[in-house]
């Protein structure tokens, strides 16, 4: 199975595909979409032409975006939700789930504890996806996000076996 | 000419195709797009197929968005933000120049002034549109944004047509 993990932003939008195999996590493709300069209809639809790009070429089985961090400063939070209504329809558009993970629970998942700067993040998604190369900070975030994804899925998927065994007892 | 004006909202997603024949101004169609109950992705998904069906329907030959108003609730923001990239996204996706008006100045090309209430406004489409039934207050502002575009392209008329007569001259 396959999870595309999306990191929204404006400007830089992270996305990485990774492969899981039972427990085993590998990589497959990581990078960044850029929006340019224009104005926002047409970076908004460069970022929807990139990402459906990266589904048609990758086909994930699942999709998994960062629950964005809303901060104090309206017009940025405004600027994000814009990305990241982007992010959240282009897989649905595939027919694909789309989970939505809280930054803390990506870094829970990935680094062990809630709070890690993304030196940390990256360091720690190079260790659990050996080879891979990373196209840059927004892109980690982005296998970080697929990884916790990929936990939570494996998590679920034991607690539904754990089920069907007592069922079957 | 025809403008299609939306008024950005996830729960309701208003709506409203006016035509201009030079200084007149005629109703085609408004409405209100409705995302549902289900996952944020289906619901940015439906509002999508929705705002795609009505631009293939209607034909606009351009299209104006209200800009959101930036609040101190950074969720509400956020949520708005994600239904805005959909409603930037799709006239966007039919080739069509998206113009983006504040609320206030779309307030002042409606009723003439920056500031009026829901019931002003229905109030002052319903005039300067005869004829017209209104679908609810999303789709009456989607209305008026589409008559400050007008308005604005008028202008920017008058001026190009000015300034070739003064070229000429």
């Amino acid at each position: 199975m396959r999870v595309l993990g999306i990191d929204p932003g404006l400007r830089c939008m992270g996305w990485g595909v990774i492969r899981i195999d039972g427990s085993r996590l590998s990589h497959v493709a990581n990078g960044v979409c850029t929006s340019g300069s224009g104005p926002l209809a047409s970076r908004l639809m460069a970022l929807h032409v990139a990402l459906t790009d990266i589904v048609a070429t990758y086909a994930p089985d699942a999709a998994a975006v960062e629950q964005t961090f809303v901060n104090t400063n309206g017009a940025a939070t405004l600027k994000l939700g814009q990305a990241r209504g982007i992010a959240m329809l282009v897989p649905a558009q595939a027919g694909l789930a789309v989970g939505e993970y809280a930054p803390n629970a990506v870094k829970k998942a990935v680094v062990g504890v809630g709070h890690a700067d993304k030196a940390q993040i990256a360091h720690m998604v190079k260790l659990q996806l050996p080879g891979v190369e990373l196209a840059g900070p927004d892109a980690a975030d982005a296998l970080a996000i697929a990884i916790c994804h990929a936990h939570h899925a494996q998590t679920a998927g034991r607690v539904t076996a754990a089920a069907r065994r007592a069922g079957a007892a």
